[in-house]
């Protein structure tokens, strides 16, 4: 019934992984753990859904298309509302990052 | 508009202390600090949402009405329908014990 997010860690992750805690029809839960990993170069994430994101480990940053960019470390929250184009301009290469990330549907 | 968990906590909590991450009609995100506080004696939680928790430091023991009793420890995550009526049985006398519970509507 429990399940354990270090637990199942990748032991040296060659990409980004992923990996869905939670999902049914209102709510998505994931977790993702990067190191050194970033978004591709061109585009910007532009999701339908709210999305809340925490820092378990590590530090990453946060480029929105307006230009801020936002550095986030161990227990660093964001709310980043639906289409607001966003990537994930930096994560620390020497060390694991990882994120929780919970989606829910945008408010009526 | 980065929120940092860590940098608020109190420093010697002397009750449970809960702090209201996020919260709108679709999603509730708090996050709770124990330290060897549990659940009144008598009764129960019975809540309307679902619930999604998470330990992000510590550990604590979380008892359902039913008989199941769950001690889970940091990176360990639940998940607690609607109305399945529980209660926190236990946490970690010596440290503090950091929750993270995501509260969501449930299924239609």
């Amino acid at each position: 019934m429990v399940k354990n997010i270090p637990n199942f860690l990748p032991s040296e992750p060659t990409k980004e992984f992923l990996d869905v805690l939670l999902q049914n029809e209102n709510i998505r839960i994931e977790r993702i753990v990067s190191k050194g990993h970033t978004s591709p170069a061109s585009g910007w994430y532009d999701q339908e859904d709210n999305e809340w994101v925490l820092v378990l480990e590590g530090s990453g940053t946060i480029l929105f298309e307006d230009g801020r960019e936002v550095t986030m470390w161990k227990g660093d929250f964001l709310h980043i509302s639906a289409h607001a184009k966003h990537k994930v301009s930096w994560t620390d290469p020497d060390r694991q990052t990882i994120w929780l990330a919970v989606h829910y549907p945008a408010l009526n």
